[in-house]
């Protein structure tokens, strides 16, 4: 977060009727501006749209001849599963691909968590009086809404700019064998933006926890997703976990939703080679297998990893202005007022803005008068409810560059209003 | 089933001398053949490639302008939704499209209802003290897996030329709450290949079910697969439903697995708008949405009905020699001897083949060691028992014409040794 010193309430209050007359002529301009989603812009999708057409009528057979038409293979093809393994950092015996859509991935990892547990013999979490789940947080609402519809308590722990308040981690885990696991995007958090240190690595793999089949659900979202400085490095999940004697702990997430085409894309998920197998076992009931035509379309385009890493530059260079102007007019509109912080993240989707303590839904419904739609106040908590109603998401990759700036310019408005209306009249 | 005579066992022993030596001879051909599941053969692929490209860098729009590379939509494309509630029979609110496999669409249907439900607020099936399926067999052996898999008991239910056996089934659903469902697959049935009736239609509509939350699992997956005479009609589930009064009982499924390409094609989900309003409340946990671009190939390639049920004419050009091969070889190594009997399917994927009871299990054997592969005996029953030993299912569409003869003498020969041999020496 970005630290900002207080103005006097006194200062503050004779900005308001300039404040106002700005709003007024948001209104009147007829704004229709939308920062709720994390979405790639049209200019970042033509960078893998050559992609379409690399699979085509006589060319259609993977490396070894399979032909991708066809049925076959239920857990990818070789050559996709060696691109994606490198991808993951793990071994080919210890990557999936699935479907469309990581979510789909891990809403079924606790589908089959829940009826048939996680594959090493603990019994089904529905058949326990009840499971409980951390979530760090502000996080992602639907790992959140997985978790609420399958009536799994959720208890939120607060995010640190090096991941969960680790102290809290630990002292839950160890005492509670209810809890069952522990939400995670890894690197560039969502919505924080931050990457959690080695250090918070090595203590999820470390830890004591009560329940013998707690899992870290590590989604790696926003893996190679930085535009800003070097590249993020961090300790990788599944090493540490062996090293501390519990490989089969956590289970790894990704997609190329932002890589290639949100809901065009390929869902990875990765993980001990007991815990892949046992995955595997249960894909058998689910499915004859998986599209490979995808499959064969995404290695042509990316080839290797490294062919990941230089499109993934190519999207750097079109989301980091946006995420600039939203750092510029924060700043020149907010800094010094002490009415509100945000993060600066090098990567990922999101910037995580946090208002005083009970403003967050009176901007957001203010925003959305002067025609920008906001990420719903509360979403990034468990159940919708952030216990400080502070904390707003934005979204700044599929607006245009002007748009962008023109609806952080409104946040800011709307906040500062917000901000001084709600002091109490000295 | 064709009906045979019967020949006289001293005459049929005369044979076997004979029969021996063209099984060694079939030994020492090394051959190397495989009937045992139900592909397109490469030909049938050729007719739905030039779909690979008919989406491309510059070509990615559906027909309301929406972005098909981009997040957006739960259920479908709208012109997708509207091409597959024709080719379903129903109404655009009554269609959800899906990923590529309708096992999945099946499979995620049967993990709701264990944890919560069918949508019309009875309790989740895994609360209960047992949950029954009917399972007319012969059947599909991924149905009856993902009952097993789940732990739900199943009844077999005699298949007879019209369907099920209602006798039994009205019998049964009557009287026992615990029975929450059957599996049908009423169009040239896998693997028998018989099309229900439209009695069997109206009396599985309009019989009375203790359980309230009975639900006929619908898998019309060769809707259109006719390839001999003319196509079948068929009364319409969901209508018959809805006149007797139960528009929930019915959740139909469907895919262009084998209409496009096997893996790579769409998933289709159908039933009363209550149903698949509930369904899509509940996919928006699993999922994003789908992925678009595969729909608008689909929706290019077949531009409507008429275009697929053309499309499905080409198809049965390639595959009706290889079914009526099946039919000329069966006929001239069996008929008339008594030892054995079949289905002579006008669509699908299948010929259902009988021998004497006791005789199925030790044919696929005999033919596997003159390397000709057939599904293993007793997959079309629930839990791989069949109760007589006797029915072996021939899929004969991916290998070549000339495959299909020389695998379907083998299994001829093989048939009339193991039968001969095991009758009792008078």
């Amino acid at each position: 977060m970005t630290a900002l010193n207080a103005t006097s309430p006194e200062t503050l209050a004779q900005l308001l009727p300039s404040l106002h007359e700005r709003f007024e002529r948001f209104q009147q301009a007829g704004l229709n501006l939308d920062l709720t989603r994390g979405k790639p812009c049209p200019a970042q999708l033509d960078l893998s749209s050559p992609m379409l057409t690399l699979v085509a009528e006589n060319d259609y057979r993977a490396a070894d001849g399979t032909d991708c038409r066809n049925y076959g293979g239920l857990d990818g093809l070789p050559e996709a599963k060696a691109l994606f393994a490198d991808y993951m950092g793990v071994e080919r015996d210890e990557v999936i691909i699935g479907g469309n859509a990581s979510l789909t991935v891990m809403y079924d990892t606790f589908m089959r968590a829940m009826l048939m547990g996680v594959g090493t013999g603990e019994p089904p979490w529905s058949q326990l009086p009840r499971v409980r789940f951390l979530c760090p947080s502000p996080g992602y609402d639907r790992h959140f809404a997985i978790c609420a519809n399958l009536g799994i308590e959720m208890l939120p722990v607060d995010m640190t700019s090096e991941g969960p308040d680790m102290d809290t981690v630990e002292r839950l885990v160890a005492e509670d064998e209810a809890i069952k696991g522990i939400w995670c995007v890894p690197i560039f958090s969502n919505p924080t933006g931050d990457v959690y240190s080695d250090e918070t690595v090595e203590r999820l793999a470390q830890m004591p926890t009560r329940a013998a089949d707690f899992r870290i659900f590590w989604d790696n979202a926003y893996a190679v997703h930085h535009f800003a400085g070097d590249p993020p490095t961090q300790a990788h999940i599944l090493t540490a976990c062996k090293a501390a004697g519990v490989p089969e702990r956590p289970l790894l997430f990704g997609s190329t939703s932002k890589i290639a085409f949100p809901g065009g894309g390929l869902a990875l998920m990765a993980g001990s080679a007991r815990n892949m197998d046992w995955v595997r076992g249960q894909l058998f009931f689910q499915t004859i297998g998986p599209d490979k035509l995808n499959q064969l379309r995404h290695v042509r385009f990316f080839r290797d990893l490294d062919g990941i890493r230089q499109h993934m530059q190519k999207h750097a260079a079109i989301v980091r202005p946006r995420f600039e102007a939203v750092e510029t007019i924060l700043r020149r509109e907010l800094a010094g007022k002490g009415i509100a912080d945000w993060t600066r993240p090098r990567g990922g989707y999101f910037v995580s803005f946090n208002t005083q303590d009970g403003c967050a839904q009176a901007v957001v419904a203010m925003a959305r008068e002067a025609g920008v739609k906001l990420t719903p106040a509360g979403a990034t908590y468990p159940l919708g409810k952030d216990p400080r109603d502070r904390n707003i998401r934005i979204a700044p990759t599929f607006a245009s560059l002007e748009d962008v700036e023109a609806a952080v310019e409104v946040l800011a408005v709307c906040t500062q209003i917000v901000t001084i209306e709600k002091q109490p009249t000295t």
